[in-house]
């Protein structure tokens, strides 16, 4: 891709609402662009971005059997009154009547329409388990959105949802989730931490949390430097749970969280089925929620670097950014056409062909696109036919011959790839 | 895929709330699932048809040049206000207020936003021409939703947009999408016809509509058999607008429609440049809309047949479907294991392997999912150690040895491509 073709409308000052270091990158690398507040557009950057997290969270679903479906936004409110959800949720959902005055809401979460889904498939033992996910839009009535993509009233989340017959196979569903969660975690370069959590308004026997150390963080974890170990916060007195030494708090951002819900929302929906013996039983529930553009800002935060953005090759948007540092040279800029011509087939590949701009300006902007590496057309090649390839995870330079280019960086995305 | 681990439900009676025979079969193959009225969900089946679906979209926009965004679902109504659009569009728009006491709107279409967006980072005519597009969700507070997909509250979209410095421009960009619109119709199996149309609330100066002939069609044309001519729908006497003799008349669905919408919301919502001269000038815009839900719809009545669907290689859920007719004896099954194997890898293959279920319930199902190929393992096997690979398309069937399969159905394929 062409950078004087596309719409990455990077900016050149801090912008002023920016609520923390990564609300700042996603707006100046123009990731995203707010429509009004807690309402956000991903402009085509962020969208990359966006679909390359969405991505390897659906590889890694289709992995574990899942199945990917796509629910409504709209729902009517009689679910969540059948539920038992309805005044618990409360004046977070978004409710309205339509002009025939049916009682809607727009959904911030899909367990009763799954559930009522089901339903209407569901009735042997035989047709169990299944797996279905989805990653969708949801809605929630935020009287504070924060720190961009973090609390919106609009926002992305994967959420899975598991029906088995017994409670070994939620067991192994809810085993299989969390393993797939920790490898989603990490393929997008995050060091997630888990830990058991509540329930909450979801209900169910046993949920666990997916968190990482955040700035953006709005929850608390406490962390033992002895035993090297997190556990759930507690205003007391922040002893560790094993060794009785006063812990540290830390701030997390909450990317997951897995329930298993069991016969929840079976029971109250109706949702049944009939085992062997023919016994009508309660189907077995768990759910599987990621916050996919939260995932976009935990991202950010954790690769971001002085000036832009350092993003791990799985997500980055493009893998390789190619900078023709002088524009007026004709030389440079037949090196620059022909090393992109070369690579644009192998690699995600952006190429920074605008003219008439200082190289400050493009290495500004090349830091804030954030692509692993960087290739450099510049004065060396002039001089000594040589151009730079920046590794730029380990501040390493490379200066290459042009014919070389395709073999080097080859075995350098490789490497990464490893490492990941 | 398996079809033992897939949550594919088919019914096996003809729904009762089928509006139309496309939409008997929407739901009778489970490609969707009514939520309530004017709402629907996609099951695994009618999501992979959609993925294909826009799949082949995307494709075609970003051969325009065209940009993925994602724009929010919910807009201030004041943005609407500034436009003058609030009062036109009445009460298809859906309204509310969050706690924070904001008017709010479901996005029904994203003029306005993209507008506000675009105007944010747009300020010289080196920074045009730009064509932005999205796949989205939008909604309608419909009255009397129809036929499934087809007049529903809440369905998907692709709307595409373009900005340019100079009416060329615009005339540039309008062709273009004119000609990516006919590409993907026909790509997805659908003739697809034009027609000079009003450009209505949109407004602008020159509209054109896509349609197919459809039982489902809410809209009319005029059809002249001598001419071979369809022209706009008159209330009059039908008379052809070339050579005067009587027309018939046709209903055809709407499946996109773009528009040189001109200065109309740039000058509305302040989006401004300077030219070369440094003259302020209003952006010149184009829209270009299609109903990706509805096409679900066209697609499965143009390609549907006495019990299911043959669909177009492009965006059939699978391209072949491989059933094991007795899965009482082991020979056949391990054949079909084996061929299962050997294409899984080469194919979208869907492998009905289910256990202890009658060849017409089978066959039933197989015609439901709707690959346009039939790999059948059966009694031929056993007899003569041949397996039959049925085109469905051609009413074609083809018995071939175990080992020539691969080459045979990849042969087929290829020829089926061409077609296209």
């Amino acid at each position: 891709m062409r950078l004087s073709r596309s719409f990455f409308p990077t900016l050149k000052e801090d912008p002023k609402e920016a609520q923390s270091p990564a609300h700042k990158i996603t707006l100046k690398a123009a990731l995203i662009k707010m429509l009004l507040g807690g309402v956000y557009s991903y402009l085509p950057l962020g969208f990359f971005l966006l679909k390359n997290i969405e991505r390897v969270i659906r590889e890694e679903m289709l992995k574990c059997g899942a199945q990917e479906v796509l629910l409504p936004a709209l729902q009517p409110v009689q679910l969540w009154i059948d539920s038992g959800r309805d005044s618990v949720i409360g004046d977070i959902m978004f409710r309205f009547q339509d002009r025939r005055g049916r009682n809607l809401c727009l959904g911030p979460t899909h367990e009763e329409v799954i559930t009522d889904l089901v339903k209407g498939f569901i009735n042997s033992y035989k047709q169990l388990p299944i797996v279905l996910f989805q990653i969708q839009t949801k809605f929630r009535d935020e009287i504070r959105p924060r720190f961009g993509l973090v609390r919106s009233c609009e926002f992305i989340m994967k959420d899975a949802y598991s029906f088995d017959s017994n409670w070994e196979g939620l067991d192994k569903n809810y085993k299989a989730m969390f393993e797939a969660y920790r490898r989603i975690f990490k393929r997008c370069g995050l060091d997630s931490l888990s830990l058991q959590a509540d329930t909450g308004i979801m209900g169910g026997a046993e949920s666990s949390e997916f968190m990482v150390l955040s700035d953006s963080g709005e929850d608390k974890v406490n962390f033992c430097k002895t035993c090297n170990k997190y556990f759930p916060f507690s205003e007391g007195d922040n002893k560790c749970v094993e060794c009785g030494r006063k812990s540290e708090v830390k701030a997390v951002l909450e990317l997951g969280h897995i329930f298993k819900l069991g016969t929840k929302y079976s029971e109250k929906l109706g949702l049944y089925f009939l085992d062997e013996e023919g016994k009508r039983l309660p189907v077995i529930m768990g759910c599987y929620g990621i916050g996919v553009s939260r995932m976009v800002v935990a991202v950010v935060e954790k690769h971001m670097e002085k000036k832009g953005v350092i993003f791990p090759l799985e997500v980055a948007p493009f893998e390789v950014i190619l900078v023709s540092l002088d524009s007026s040279n004709s030389e440079i800029v037949s090196c620059a056409e022909r090393v992109y011509e070369k690579l644009e087939k192998k690699v995600r590949i952006l190429f920074d062909d605008r003219n008439k701009l200082p190289a400050g300006v493009k290495l500004n902007d090349a830091s804030l696109i954030g692509s692993p590496f960087f290739i450099i057309v510049g004065k060396r090649f002039l001089s000594e036919g040589k151009i730079e390839i920046e590794v730029r995870r380990e501040k390493k330079k490379i200066m290459v011959r042009e014919e070389e280019i395709l073999s080097v960086l080859t075995k350098l995305i490789k490497n990464e790839r490893k490492e990941c």
